[in-house]
């Protein structure tokens, strides 16, 4: 069963509530003598942090990542790996409103009819910020996995997308959308702000590549590796879509127009196209395994909408807390985190079987 | 671990190669005392089963499934039930091509880079074939799910879409598309007939819908419903994307317009929209639970294409067998059987947890 | 879940009754490449298989097993190993008595508390016949084994122990009852002989022994060997208790006379002794992994039986049916399959970790 | 897999050394709704408490349970509950000749095979504190029983057992040895006493019972109760045997002796015997539920015992730091600690399945 956990040999478990003292993850299954410390993982918690720059909440978490096991002088032991992060930020506001009624597009009804109450505060259970426990247990997956480069970038936000002719990876890190077209980037600038200052909210379509993985991970028939990804990609908060390769664009083109042709290659067969994006039947063929996310847009607006309360009846709410504008912004580390989480576990589970 | 196994309380397990003996799934967890004979699984196979039309593959296989085990006096146990469905029309040709070369878009070379070695004949464990298991299956999850209704239909082929004002649920049984919309079908008629004339193949979109589930189903947060709907859809063959409600065009809604907006019902909050597809947090809503798959047209086409042999040559192959010119057509009894597979386990963990 | 599976890397699921059509196991997880047949598993079924001579059971099953996926020219292909066993000698008796009241010690009482209804046909579900499917799938697990040796014997029957000082492992093959022990076994002839005449049955003391595991198999600490050892060997029908190493003996030792000192050895440690039965901390340590079982007497009896009917009213029962006297003999096949099963799961367990 | 949880529906996962910073436990599945605070937990954890008397180990740690998640107002409400314990007596001692050289009978050896290295502080990750942990979580399981009284009792040190007619369950909160017989408990006073001045060790055998179990917890084949059982209580260090019911005097019972006769009770079957310990066919029959543990001595000793070095190269090893005389005496809080999260488990699956 897996409630709260994900994977099968590199697991990790997570824990925590928006307003709880902390939250976190236990990462179980890492291989032992791996060189681990905070400092490894820090970086990709600071790269998803709220508050560093207009466009995302405005909540301050340091998000400063403390071991508190499986680690000994400095290496992995092969046994769990503790990962807790103080929540210092939950700001003292007034919960009696959303403790009430139910935000349309949140998760406060399905909770409540599931288990009959609900930590409101923040969202609890539901918040995205236990993503910030799937980015630091992504570190550790990525130490697993040397031989390969995950790369996520934000390749559409309302409906406006970046345009391919301008990719470039090193734009990525210098704006504040994840965004490898430095045209687009500046468009975003007023679309986002636009929204923001409107009390409004925008969907994003993340992409994500893994490049470096070889042929054969993966297995048939319920664990696939792209059905991996999409539960994986599908379980973040937001996401209602999530294609590989092509995707539903491959569902347009003619078999003629669809084939991955492959012709003798330097290092093992050359793949002449990628329209599979890197798997075929469930498992790895080693091209860059491609996969793409839709965000919805964050459900926290300004606009009041109609709604019930706890008890039945009618009502409205809006929301005024501290929001991103555009969620699918910082989803990007959250991709790339799990990314890395299925793939490492994909490779302890070829090892064991085929390795 | 879940190589071939699918599920956690209501689970299922599928064996069987293309052109072995024969196919079969066991399927543990089921409740105890539900009706069940052969006579209650034999229509939903019927319904994916091959060579009704022209328009599907031309292999003639009975799929007579037989109950092996679970089930007593013609109720179930609470013990394993094994199916088993014999192959019948393995037909013997010349496998010698696919032996040594590999078929680009199908799972030749991914199964050769992780195993060494594979079962060629009709693509072995990676063929289409193996749905029927998935088919049996999810006949019995539909026992464990009287208030639920699964209706599946194709959408859309090779980008020719219905027109959502046509939709017409009679009609879904009508033709031999699985289409709701008379006006789509007739087009598609000539559309999938020149695709199979000219041995080649379309793409289709396959939409579903459970209505009758009830708020509560799912868990938070790596056992999302979602997450598993998508897993289940992702990992059917030839599947690249799968959508939760709006899915991808909810990326394009501001929040205001993708909101789902609640007001007090007869029995229980009334929706005044459904973006979120049913399925809020990873639980439940009450709404219908809705999905889009797209699914890539068929790989195998009569036109030549550019490919390596296992010893890494360079060749050339196309696809002589019997195939299906739109491998979607033929998904829609899949898709309703995973849909009821993976509400029945979450049926059964929803009452563990909360029940 | 695995209430009919077992294992996480190397798994198994089995299925079937008593007298229903067939048995079987779905063998999940196998290595590809390795060479399997049915001739590989035949000779572990015949050992096993009832009827042999006059201390078991008088029920004559061929046992022939059926691979029916999973193999291919020979060779395992790494994809679900489906392994069918028909029932034949399902003898066409009166269960009107045993439909209607609980037999004492077995499970009819249980089934009906927790199903509400069961196949009372020979024990249905709860019959030891099910183990047919575990001696098979423990075939499959000896080929993931080549490094490794198990041999087990029974160690007692009815209090009656043997010598070890006249242990003889080529014994174990020469009498009906698994003995390595020849003055044992004469002794056993009369006394299992006399409970059958007595329409009584006799307990007995199985012991395994499991040499060649390299020290580093096991993981902490809820997949100990040891654990997992004591769950697949509890699980077999009529064990009520299981001991590693010196067992309960060790619960009277001193720290002194239980400790297994080190030192140095040709290949690695040599250990002076063996009280830990080959694992500490969970983790195997090179010496030989020892378990021993109780198996509780038979439990179908001929002397009547106070007990009470399905409407809870008193009655008395007897079984008149073909039962072993001693099922403890019977059991050895099974307990090697069980060792082999776990083994194998976790030398792949320890090689995708570590390896 | 189950490297670090343990359960499937009510499921808990461990982490931490003994020489961490802190351990902890993350309990996954637990109903919503239930009262929940540090107050319910922390007795449980005092019981097992070291430093308690001159007969456990001298380690002094208050053992103070925080609850980091999962709880609302003082219920929980469904979601991942996070148990954490700071380690505060971690004595800063020299480790340099148990980071150097194998102890006897410790996981020492083993660790360092599988893992090629580990935390040697204290036993790390192999070490008795990790129980705490356990008892936590087994604390939060007894919410879900409240139909079920769990109690565990020293029943043997040392070979000197109670005399079942002086059982007095009153007694056993009443001496340091968790002893239902004043009588045995004075002698063992001595006995043990001597033990620890000697710098030996003993061991012990714990008996546990549960009672107010209904009939029909627990599922076949591989999900026993007693498989599962078995493996919880396997897994508790130090453990070498399991009996359930009778356990090896069963395998010295006639069929006779060994019924439990049933005839018509008050609310349901009554049983005449419970030699079954309360499970047939891996299925609760709402007797007591009976299970009997081995405990070896501890391994750490004062007399010098032959080993290796890392190296190995031959020397010798004795153990000077704090231990338990008898660790037996301490599993009692632990054993009672896995009845009930086994309990829980399998109460949640049963309602899952048949409820």
């Amino acid at each position: 069963m897996s409630h709260n956990s994900f994977g099968h040999l590199f697991r990790f478990t997570t824990w925590g509530e928006s307003h709880g003292p902390a939250i976190g993850a236990v990462v179980d299954g890492c291989p032992p003598g791996l060189e681990l410390n905070e400092g490894l993982i820090q970086p990709f918690l600071d790269a998803r942090r709220p508050g560093q720059s207009k466009f995302t909440t405005q909540r301050q978490e340091p998000d400063a990542v403390r071991i508190l096991s499986g680690v000994f002088e400095g290496r992995t032991t092969g046994t769990p790996i503790s990962l807790m992060i103080e929540n210092v930020d939950q700001r003292s506001k007034d919960y009696s409103e959303v403790a009430q009624a139910y935000r349309p597009g949140h998760a406060d009804y399905a909770y409540d009819a599931k288990y009959g109450l609900r930590d409101y505060r923040g969202g609890g259970r539901s918040s995205a910020r236990e993503t910030a426990s799937r980015v630091a247990a992504g570190a550790v997956a990525r130490l697993v996995l040397p031989e390969v480069t995950i790369r996520a970038w934000v390749a559409e936000i309302g409906g406006d997308a970046i345009d391919p002719a301008n990719f470039d990876a090193a734009e990525i890190a210098r704006n504040p959308f994840f965004c490898p077209d430095a045209k687009a980037a500046a468009r975003w600038e007023k679309l986002v702000d636009d929204a923001r200052l409107a009390g409004s909210s925008l969907g994003a379509v993340v992409a994500c590549e893994a490049t470096g993985v070889p042929a054969g991970w993966g297995a048939p028939l319920y664990g696939k590796l792209d059905a991996d990804l999409a539960a994986a990609m599908m379980g973040i908060n937001a996401v209602k879509g999530v294609e590989i390769g092509d995707g539903f664009a491959a569902a347009r083109l003619s078999g003629e127009t669809n084939a991955d042709p492959m012709r003798p290659g330097a290092t093992g067969p050359e793949f002449l196209a990628n329209h599979a994006g890197g798997i075929a039947g469930g498992i790895s063929t080693g091209q860059p395994v491609a996969v793409r996310l839709a965000f919805k847009p964050t459900s926290s607006i300004l606009t009041p909408v109609e709604t019930i309360d706890r008890a039945g009846a009618a009502t409205q709410i809006r929301t005024k807390g501290r929001h991103d504008p555009c969620v699918g912004i910082r989803g990007v580390p959250v991709v790339e985190a799990m990314m890395a989480l299925v793939l490492a576990d994909h490779k302890l589970r070829h090892k064991a079987q085929c390795g």
